[in-house]
């Protein structure tokens, strides 16, 4: 009974939720650009006062880059950690949003009713589904069901580079909870709930090619300089084999051939791969011929050029051999893939195709391993049931393309084990121009985390 | 004894007419970018106002896009036509310029003093040179020694789409000129003048390639979804073989094969290629490596990509799949070959390598083919001589990896030879930050074009 009242609750309170959602959103907290600095401060005040208004004891703790948000509230029922991310991407490219990234609203769409703006979705939305169920509870309540230690991180759009460090110091601190839940992750396929066992890891890379010592005029020097744009493109024109194959030396060392069970498994899911790449407007699975594309996002590593750039690129056009020209790139690992032997490798890969007259700049980004998580809690299994209460299917256990290194942090240096449940969906354009959050995801988020907590309370 | 009066006039009045040049160059005139339109005017205005100064009747004519400048003022001598541009190159990367490149200034450097700014030598500063010439002629004698036609344009650096229309509509009144004096080349390695006898032709095409219908997070799509800036570097990254010799099909029909005799006067010409390359931190030739690097630059194609872009390209990482990604690339085109074949082979040769899922786009930029010019005129001889007064050494007739297409227009269009002349330097950054022009150049150059009105006056 306590949980319909609570779920009621939820409900009927679910425009004011909005509203500080809303709120959360329009601060433009992008935590790679140094600019945004002081939003990111902004935002982490904002979650300490918001939290400090369901009585959570919550403080701001500084770091050498954004701050963390960490706090603390009792309850009878077992103690869990909950982890979010209040900052976000960046908005570029600008032109391609149909609004203010900053400035969110609730729009009807022909799916539904949506929250259109960044961050919605990647994390600030998922984020507030976990504080909202605590508040509704509370009100109902006045008290939580589970002792609570909230988490929140502002760096991990741009790699986390403070979170080991904080996690080490603070480990006494933090390692009082025993399962952490983290609510990074989406549905299976836009409908069914799924708790994420299995993780990519990532290694970001940057390089410049440097040539001449300044832009020069190829009517002057083209033809007979060397053209740093033309290195760059040569080399990772290289990347893939005609199989998709990626050509680093050494990079599918550690890649597990998946059991065949668990093939068995991903094939039962019936994932339609014609769908989720017809929803982008493409239609042919462009990575390793010899690998099912559900493996592709799950167990197979990637190579992506997320970024180039060199020479002239705005209107018109202006004939410069410029003097650099710089890529991104990054690397999703999987097994026990070592991202710092592969930083390695791929560096070498490159400066021996450099030519002598060139020379190249690395900057380093992420670098985080896979990682599968232990389901043995007793908390993983309560949670699957109370989700299927809310949703029509039952919850799966799944993978996730994506990098939530966090997951690994938590059983290493806190020795818990972590839950990642969310409610996004394929199409929220997370990292896009439009992010958005559905609304079902936000309201069936909030009610999903009560009965997730009230089953955990009861499985204690 | 007149031309030394002119001469002593020039060197007395440098000031002033650096002053002037100045002037000229702080009007940010940029041909390419639609936000400079207003400035395009506006050196079109400053220049009718200066041909008037010295008695010239000029006017401002309107064109699809920037205006001309044409002007007419009589003289005993033959009727010379003067081109120059008024337009010049955009200024980024702005953040490599040592100061505002529309705040020219004169610079103290270790080589001696040069005017720093947009436009210094490119084309503004080597326009003024001949305006200054007969300014000082006009204050000594009153009069020209020659009838002469000034026209200037403003979408040189932008491919001068009105161009061709505008000659052929006032071809009866630019006609009347026997020849044609161009002032927008260099002397040659920066020592001796020079008169162009060989120009490059240039074709500039820009390729976008699309993939998914908006950009992707790589966790999610990475590996199953193509990425349009690998498809980019495969494609351009194929460019080349391992010799240097450009892979579009055809592209070698109409380069013609050097007669022996002009082979042995270029190698006597001792172009020293490692000072060449040295003074741009490069020291490997990047060419075809059957061919001379003075060949390189004078009388063979190149392919160079003058810019390429997409994805992330900001500060930090973000693992995002564009949508698209882009790139300019240009060519150098010698002899006969046809620019329109090679478009039309080259847009073949990238549409065969992309993907069923990806789709190209293309936009049109220069298209011109290379020309040769007839020095039968007696103006030319005149001419040569009259700069070895000048200089230390006497002119050469010489090559220019640059394209200067109106100088073909002149002879198809208008029936007239057209003399390549000019004081820049090697390293004037022409097209690239910190663009500068030698005092020396301007203030020889000057005196040059005196020197040369008066001995095509004493020829005729």
């Amino acid at each position: 009974m306590s949980l319909d009242t609570v779920l009621t609750k939820i409900d009927a309170d679910l425009p004011v939720a909005l509203d500080r959602l809303l709120e959360l959103l329009r601060i433009p907290s992008i935590s790679t650009d140094p600019a945004y600095k002081e939003a990111c401060d902004k935002a982490a005040d904002w979650l300490v006062a918001d939290l400090a208004s369901i009585g959570v004891e919550a403080s701001k703790r500084q770091t050498p880059g954004h701050p963390m948000v960490v706090g603390h509230v009792d309850g009878p029922g077992p103690h869990v950690l909950f982890y979010g991310h209040y900052d976000v991407q960046p908005v570029d490219p600008l032109n391609l949003w149909n609004r203010d990234p900053f400035d969110p609203a609730i729009e009807d769409t022909a799916k539904g009713k949506v929250i259109r703006g960044r961050g919605s979705s990647d994390d600030k939305g998922q984020l507030m589904t976990f504080i909202e169920a605590c508040r509704a509870w509370k009100a109902v309540h006045g008290s939580l069901p589970c002792k609570i230690t909230f988490f929140f991180e502002g760096e991990e759009e741009s790699g986390s580079p403070s979170l080991i460090p904080f996690m080490k110091e603070n480990a006494e601190e933090l390692k009082q909870a025993e399962i952490a839940l983290i609510c990074d992750t989406g549905l299976f396929q836009s409908k069914t709930p799924a708790i994420i066992t299995r993780l990519r890891g990532l290694l970001g890379e940057e390089l410049t090619i440097k040539a001449a010592d300044k832009d020069l005029h190829s009517g002057m020097y083209g033809g007979v300089a060397m053209n740093p744009i033309r290195v760059l493109t040569k080399i990772l024109g290289g990347l893939f084999d005609e199989n998709g194959t990626i050509q680093v030396p050494g990079i599918y060392e550690g890649v597990p051939d998946l059991p065949p069970e668990i093939i068995d498994q991903w094939k039962a899911l019936n994932f339609d791969d014609k769908a989720f790449l017809g929803g982008v407007g493409l239609s042919q699975p462009a990575g390793e011929k010899d690998h099912l594309p559900i493996e592709m996002i799950w167990s197979r590593p990637t190579a992506e050029i997320n970024g180039i750039w060199g020479g002239y690129t705005g209107a018109g056009f202006k004939t410069v051999l410029p003097a650099e020209a710089s890529a991104k790139i990054s690397f999703r690992l999987v097994g026990t893939q070592d991202p710092v032997a592969i930083r390695k490798n791929f560096r070498a890969w490159v400066e021996a195709q450099v030519p002598s007259d060139c020379s190249v700049e690395w900057k380093d980004h992420s670098c985080s391993p896979a990682s599968e998580m232990q389901t043995s809690h007793p908390g993983f299994e309560a949670a699957r049931k109370a989700l299927g209460d809310e949703w029509d299917d039952p919850a799966a256990y799944a993978g996730c393309g994506g990098s939530i290194p966090i997951a690994g942090y938590f059983k290493d240096i806190l020795g818990m084990d972590a839950m990642l449940v969310g409610w996004g969906k394929d199409d929220d354009q997370l990292h896009s121009p439009n992010e958005k959050y559905d609304l079902e995801s936000f309201h069936k988020g909030i009610r999903s985390w009560a009965r997730i907590l009230d089953a955990m309370a009861s499985a204690a």
